[in-house]
């Protein structure tokens, strides 16, 4: 919440007690457990007011209290301080994933635990309508199989294109062949639930999820590149999601990166998505057009590696630097088919990265694998269907409450 | 102030305290002037806060209030709001700006107002230890003329090239020659005062410049770029600089643009630099290179375009729409050469522009000149100067008052 807050106000105390409910909540859900005396540390408060804050979250059944476990280690005399933990069975979301192969969808608890997925091939023409029934269908089986009382807080959908979530239009998603398709709406009308629906570009998201929970956790300057028929670029900034002036922000595969001569799908000539992009790949490696959902099988380690994979390496390496050198980020994580490409032509890519980046901008950045390997995206839409309750518990549980007793009513 | 609070943490009263006279002064230097009920309203305090507020700055002699102009419009009835004015003559910062032609300085005023300036041309071999006798000594003239007892609070200052401020190091300026330069303690010794110095990129400083009084002023989201021998680019995301792990982002002209075969000064060959720098003008208006001074001339309206300078054009047009499909940027601000460019090739630019942007993040995204025509980078670094000032008003002011002691008593 201290992210949104208004820039330039002054404040007053009851804005301070909701903001630091909402702070505290935080820290318990992304570090999936945390001493009171950790939370005195971290938030610099008082620790009467620290318990104030966890009994109240307590109270709405967000949270259970337990002592450590025998042998933590103890800092000073006294009693162990208690460790408040989330509890994943009260309060979870629901995160969807929308790829060109397959849709994916999960249910995740207050802390960030997966409870339950389902997967299911996209359709081969992938119409809106189509989509959205399916994807309803399988969030309902996994509502259906939900903890009763477990209160739903938030959707959150991963789109492999250009979103706008306050609209909650997917602008462009060319893989799936959609323009200016009411996302949102058709998802939260026909789910029939009152709970918040948020749309995120799918690296903005893999971004988002490696910064809580994996390679980007604990820095501030994350690259998450995310690689599939698209080529886009999350970008985390001072900690916060670089998100641009309508959400749109993040298209790195549409830079102009040589004159080559490959249309991309953006309708230009010489974009990088068009050099390092799954369709490159699957053509440096042998894998036939038809076969995509096979190329994994292509890119296993111990074949020999084709000459036009090192060359795409290359232009990998060189694009990573240029990005650095843009934005001098602390790690720079590479998702999607990459995780599969990088292992086999390592040395390749940061060759070429390390002669193209400039030498300050360099020396900083990290290039790493997803810590949450082929999770980050769909784990990053949970996170982002949890940012309503992190910003609000009491204002997100209170409308979650009406919604359950309304169904159950029903 | 707020921006840089801890997150995570909670908030106390004195913190609160300090931090709303810190934000009640950054209004009133952004503003050059605002009422108190304009402050009562953006800070979301209430007039009697306003006023213990208002009267502590006064009492530090950084404000003065006046009655407002007769004929203000007078919203509801009583008497009309006071207005609160900065005192450019009780508090300033000095300004350098290293260029490859010129060295520039000035004294600006709190509120902003450029109160003196001077240039003199960059010496041929710009031997760092010469660059900062020659800005030393036009600082202290500078000084000498300044209103007895004007406190001076930092110095600010701009340089071409990828800058460490918190080690005030220059790591590479290559347009200077210079590699790993301690210019913050030579400059800090040689001036012998006691204030902060600060340095910036110039990119950085002229998007800061144009975010605070320029084209971007209220605007979030804008990149500023700068093009005379090197083309850098300053980001502001959200409100912020964007600055990266170390303070090295923006290095927009060092990402491959082509096959292009020139050779940048970075080492590359490809870079966007090599496509739309000073020099690449030069060359397409037929300036000769030694008589860069005299760019200027070449780029005068009314004159035929060169064919040359449409191709220039187009690759200025294409750069600008991978840019904006990575930042969706409300505003480009074109800095540098490109001011004197961009009004004879504007529909080639745009063509281009529009031609290779995403649609949505191009819908969002104005192309403009600077507001502050080439006083963007100096007025830019004199707002770093500031923000020591208003990060901690009493804390700079206090610490100014102890040079100035100092000063006077040796």
């Amino acid at each position: 919440m201290s992210a949104s807050r208004r820039r330039g106000t002054g404040t007053n105390q009851e804005a301070v007690r909701r903001h630091n409910l909402a702070t505290l909540l935080g820290h318990v859900h992304h570090s999936g457990g945390v001493s009171r005396a950790q939370l005195t540390e971290r938030m610099g408060l008082n620790r009467s007011t620290i318990g104030d804050l966890v009994r109240e979250l307590d109270e709405l059944a967000v949270v259970h209290q337990s002592t450590p476990e025998v042998g933590t280690t103890r800092v000073g005399a006294g009693r162990p301080s208690l460790d408040v933990n989330p509890d994943p069975d009260s309060v979870h979301v629901l995160a969807a994933e929308l790829g060109v192969d397959t849709l994916d969808v999960a249910r995740v608890g207050l802390g960030g635990a997966v409870l339950d997925r389902i997967s299911r091939p996209t359709p081969a023409s992938p119409d809106p309508d189509v989509v959205v029934d399916l994807v309803v269908d399988m969030l309902r089986e996994l509502l259906a199989s939900a903890s009763p009382g477990s209160r739903l807080v938030g959707i959150g959908v991963a789109v492999p294109g250009v979103v706008n979530d306050a609209t909650g239009l997917v602008r462009f998603a060319p893989n799936l062949g959609w323009s200016d398709v009411s996302l949102t709406p058709m998802l939260a009308s026909r789910i029939g639930l009152k709970v918040p629906v948020r749309l995120g570009n799918d690296a903005e998201l893999g971004a988002l999820a490696e910064h809580i929970r994996g390679a980007g956790r604990h820095l501030s300057h994350l690259v998450y590149i995310s690689c599939d028929v698209g080529v886009g670029g999350g970008v985390i900034i001072e900690g916060l999601p670089m998100r641009g002036a309508s959400g749109y922000a993040g298209e790195v595969g549409h830079q102009r990166f040589d004159n080559g001569s490959a249309r991309c799908r953006c309708g230009n000539t010489g974009c990088w998505e068009t050099e390092i992009g799954s369709h490159a790949v699957a053509e440096a490696v042998g894998c036939p057009p038809d076969r995509m959902d096979q190329l994994e099988q292509y890119l296993r380690p111990g074949q020999p590696v084709p000459p036009a994979l090192r060359r795409l390496a290359h232009s990998l390496g060189v694009g990573l630097g240029g990005l650095v050198n843009v934005f001098n980020p602390e790690v720079v994580i590479l998702g999607g088919v990459l995780r599969w490409v990088y292992p086999l032509v390592r040395d390749d890519v940061l060759d070429a990265f390390e002669a193209w980046a400039l030498d300050a901008p360099a020396r900083e950045a990290s290039i790493v694998l997803p810590w949450l390997a082929g999770d980050s995206v769909i784990v990053g839409a949970a996170e982002l269907a949890f940012t309503d309750l992190l910003a609000d518990p009491v204002g997100s549980l209170a409308r979650a409450e009406g919604a359950l007793t309304a169904v159950l009513g029903s």
